[in-house]
C-alpha cells in the first residue's frame, strides 16, 4: 500500500513536471493528482527537490546499468559493444519513455542536482564510452576519431526522439511510444556507428555474432 | 533609447529562463535584471508568455533563414545544399548559444506557442530538409532512407551540443562556445551526411564545389 502510494506520487509529479515545467507545479498540485496529502509527499522526499532527485536517480541507476551490460560484451568486439550499449539504452527510454524526457530537459538546467549527476552518473557513461570507443580504435575496427565529438554525436541521437515526442508525432508524424519505431530507429543508429564510425567493412555484422 | 531597453529585456528574460526556468523566473526578476521597471516589460511584451513568443519567434525567423540560405544551392547538388544548411544553423546557433539554449528546452515542453511554432516554422523546416532529402533520392547523391528519420538524426546531432553546454563543458571538457568546437562539429555533421546518408564516393567533396 505505502509503495504504491510512492509510486503514484512519482507517477503524478513527472507527468506535472512534463507539462507545467518543474517550477511550474506545486506539492499540492502533485498531492491532488497522486490522490494523497501534501504530508505524505514530505514524507518520502521532503519536497519538490527530493522528488526531482529521485527522478533523477531512479532514472540513472537503471540506465548505468543498461550501459554496463553491453560494456561486459565488449571481449566480443567494440562495435557489437557499442551496439549493444546504444540498443540496451534505446530500450530503457521508450520503457520510460515520460521519465526519460523529463530527465532530458531537466539536465540542461545548471542546478544542484545536475551537477551531481554529472560528477556521478554522466561521468560513469563517460568512462564506459571512452572505453569502447579507445579499443575501437585499437583493434582498428574504428577509425580514427575524437571520443568527445563521438559522445556527443551518440548521445544526441539517443536523445532526440524522446526529448521531442510532440515534435515527432505532431511535425513528422512519428510516434516514438510505438514499438516499429524504436527497432526502426535502432537501426539507424547502428548505421551512424557502421557509416561515421567504423572503418568501412572492418566490422563483423552484428547479427551474426550476437 | 527604447530599443536599448527591449534589447535588455530578452537578454536578461533568456539568461534567467536558462537559470531558474520559465516558470521559475518572474517579470520582476527580469525588470531587475534588465535595471527597468515591470510596466516598461508590459509596454513591449504584455507579459512573460509574450515574452517567450518573441524569442520564439526571433530565434526562429533567423533559423528559417538560414535554411532557406542553404536551400537555395539545391541545385548544385543535394548533399552540398544539406551541408551549407548544417553550416548555416551552426554558425546561427553558435552565434545565438543562450536563445539557442532557451528554445531548445522549451520547445519540449507542449504549450500553445510551441503548437503554433510546429505549425509554421517547424512545418518549414520540414518541407525544405525533405524537398532536399527527396532530391538527394533522385539524383541517387543519397542512398534509400526514410526521410523523417534523417530529419530526426540530423536534428539530434545539430541541438545536442547547445542544449547541454554544461555537460559538455563539465563532463567532455568540450566548449561550444569556442569557434573551434564550432568548425570541428560542423565537419562531424558532413561525416554524417557523407557516412551515413550519401552513397559512398557518389558526392562530390563540399570544399571542391562551394
Amino acid at each position: 500500500m505505502r509503495k504504491n502510494s510512492k509510486e503514484a506520487i512519482v507517477s503524478a509529479a513527472i507527468s506535472l513536471f512534463n507539462t507545467r515545467g518543474f517550477s511550474g507545479t506545486s506539492i499540492r498540485d502533485i498531492a491532488g493528482k497522486a490522490k494523497t496529502n501534501p504530508a505524505n509527499i514530505s514524507y518520502y522526499f521532503d519536497n519538490k527537490h527530493g522528488l526531482l532527485e529521485y527522478c533523477f536517480t531512479a532514472f540513472f541507476e537503471g540506465y548505468i546499468e543498461e550501459i554496463e551490460m553491453g560494456f561486459s560484451l565488449m571481449d566480443q568486439g567494440a562495435a557489437l559493444s557499442l551496439k549493444k550499449i546504444a540498443e540496451n539504452i534505446m530500450a530503457y527510454q521508450f520503457d520510460n519513455s515520460h521519465l526519460t524526457r523529463l530527465i532530458l530537459r531537466e539536465i540542461s538546467i545548471d542546478s544542484q542536482v545536475v551537477r551531481e549527476i554529472m560528477s556521478t552518473y554522466l561521468a560513469k557513461e563517460k568512462f564506459y564510452f571512452s572505453k569502447v570507443l579507445e579499443r575501437g580504435l585499437k583493434t582498428k575496427e574504428f577509425r580514427s576519431h575524437s571520443a568527445n565529438y563521438m559522445i556527443i554525436q551518440l548521445k544526441g541521437l539517443l536523445s532526440m526522439p524522446f526529448l521531442n515526442t510532440h515534435y515527432m508525432a505532431e511535425v513528422l508524424h512519428v510516434f516514438p511510444h510505438e514499438k516499429y519505431f524504436a527497432e526502426k530507429y535502432t537501426k539507424e543508429i547502428f548505421n551512424w556507428i557502421d557509416g561515421v564510425l567504423c572503418n568501412h567493412h572492418a566490422g563483423k555484422p552484428y547479427a551474426a555474432v550476437l
